[in-house]
């Protein structure tokens, strides 16, 4: 059998689930696995293996590609910067302890990065472009670079904290990294809600039916209300679309990519045309004429369809060996 | 005579001067010369001419890069997006024109582009990286990217255009581009005039002599009350500061670079540990730990420097014939 044929395993580790899927041929194969996030390192570390060892006992594998939260260094597979959403998981070395314990080739990617490789493997349509910038509008927003069909990392491998970018100077939000005002403060799902918290200062419990939520106002409810037709929680929508606009406009002029692709949670709920037109308002002509953002077709699965590719990346080839 | 060691002509083209020189071994030799940007693009091309007969009679030359303002496709040479500075100058085919009247090998390119690549070639100390970000605070401000030593230009070629990324949502500042709050409104040299306005509303001709000179303030009278102790003064420049690490903090976030470097002719009042801490403390301390930001080794000459080692890039690579 010929080794390159064979799948990976592709892992998503999020703050609160682990998501797991053989990868083959540029899609998922099989059924996926889910399991809840444990808490601290070492349980994090058990629950891998025991998914990897689920999925090494009825397939054959090329190895494994793990995309997780935080600054990861995908040389070492260490972890190397920190993340609120999977405390202590910094200076975790994973692609060593889980090589030593599986005798499969790993690679480590950062979420964000891993997302905007899947996509981008797995999308015909975003073939041989110079530059694709995934978004990934969940809690926080993460930011994928793909540069002449690589991953761009930086040089310290943190190009995909690009939801730290500062979107105003009025340090008005703080964001859950401790900076003030970046972009995933504001158009995130936890910005939709601080948004949502600000405009109903004032608002009295009979003006609004989120007023009567306000103690315990979610996204969901601003979403429903909105759908309803009740014009306060559109205007938030709306603001919120501003916000998400305004981090897109300085990656315009920055990057001058050829497409977005805006995937997570939140991003179901994203207005293409209302956005478009509003980041189009806000750029520069030459740049907004071409201007594209699509929703992902991979969705939930971009990124452990990206590490998965990553590693059968490596594998091909062969640039580092298999520590078996 | 080896052709490859013949030195290139580079010119940088600027909204009030045409700055050439002959570039040879990633440095200027001989004298540079300097004339005044004439009005309207047939002019413009009459002084480039005029400028590549006096050099091509005394020197032979492997070809030559022009650095101009705006928008560039360097593949056709042609001006593809407007600018302020130089009106008309959008749709001129640049270099089909002046290698058609100088049988030489041409290179056009964006200004902010040929000025990193300038700072690159010319930096022993800036080979072998990632990425390099240079930010050029002059009237404007450009960004040029170079990653892994090459020019990075976006999809349609308007990466330079990074002046033009959103520092506020506040709509409180028109950028000569039209749009609002734009980085380049607030952290150039019209950006600190700006600054200075604003912080004398309420202020009194008897409080500061900057308010005496308000009709008339110009950027050397604040730099000279700054310098003579005027607190006024010193507070317009710290808030410049500010903003001109504003938008470092989103090239940091999204860029992650290995080095900033600063040129134009603001550059040179920039208090860079001032600049430093302001910046540091707007950043991930993932990436702030690493952060530099130094001044330009080349000042003026990194455009067309770069320019020119564009042209000789182009001449080794072989890879576009001469015209000639």
């Amino acid at each position: 059998m010929d080794k390159q044929q064979l799948p990976a395993l592709g892992i998503d580790l999020g703050g609160t689930k682990i998501a797991a899927a053989l990868v083959q041929g540029h899609t998922v194969v099989g059924e996926p696995w889910r399991v809840p996030t444990p808490q601290g390192p070492d349980k994090i570390i058990e629950a891998l293996l025991e998914l990897i060892e689920k999925f090494k006992k009825e397939h054959l594998i090329m190895g494994v590609g793990i995309a997780t939260a935080g600054i990861v260094n995908p040389e070492t597979g260490e972890v190397v910067g920190s993340t609120g959403n999977l405390p202590g998981w910094e200076g975790t070395p994973l692609k060593k302890i889980i090589e030593a314990k599986t005798a499969l080739r790993v690679h480590v990617e950062n979420d964000a990065n891993a997302a905007a490789y899947g996509e981008v493997c797995a999308s015909p349509h975003l073939q041989n472009k110079t530059c694709i910038v995934t978004v990934t509008l969940g809690t926080g927003i993460g930011v994928g670079i793909i540069i002449d069909g690589d991953v761009y990392r930086g040089a310290h491998f943190a190009a995909g904290e690009g939801g730290h970018i500062k979107i105003s100077m009025e340090n008005r939000r703080r964001c859950t990294c401790e900076l003030w005002d970046c972009w995933e403060a504001y158009g995130s799902g936890r910005g939709l809600l601080a948004t949502g918290w600000e405009m109903l200062e004032g608002v009295t419990d009979d003006q609004s039916r989120l007023a009567q939520r306000r103690a315990h106002l979610t996204n969901q409810d601003i979403l429903e209300a909105a759908k309803d037709g009740e014009v306060l929680a559109q205007r938030m929508l709306e603001k919120w679309h501003e916000h998400v606009a305004c981090g897109l406009v300085s990656l315009c002029h920055l990057l001058d990519p050829d497409v977005f692709v805006l995937t997570g949670g939140m991003s179901k709920f994203v207005d293409y045309k209302m956005l478009r037109d509003m980041v189009a308002d806000r750029t520069l002509p030459r740049i907004s004429k071409f201007l594209e953002i699509h929703p992902s077709l991979l969705s939930e699965a971009a990124g452990l369809i990206g590490a998965a590719e990553l590693v059968l990346l490596e594998a091909t080839r062969g640039d580092k060996p298999v520590r078996a």
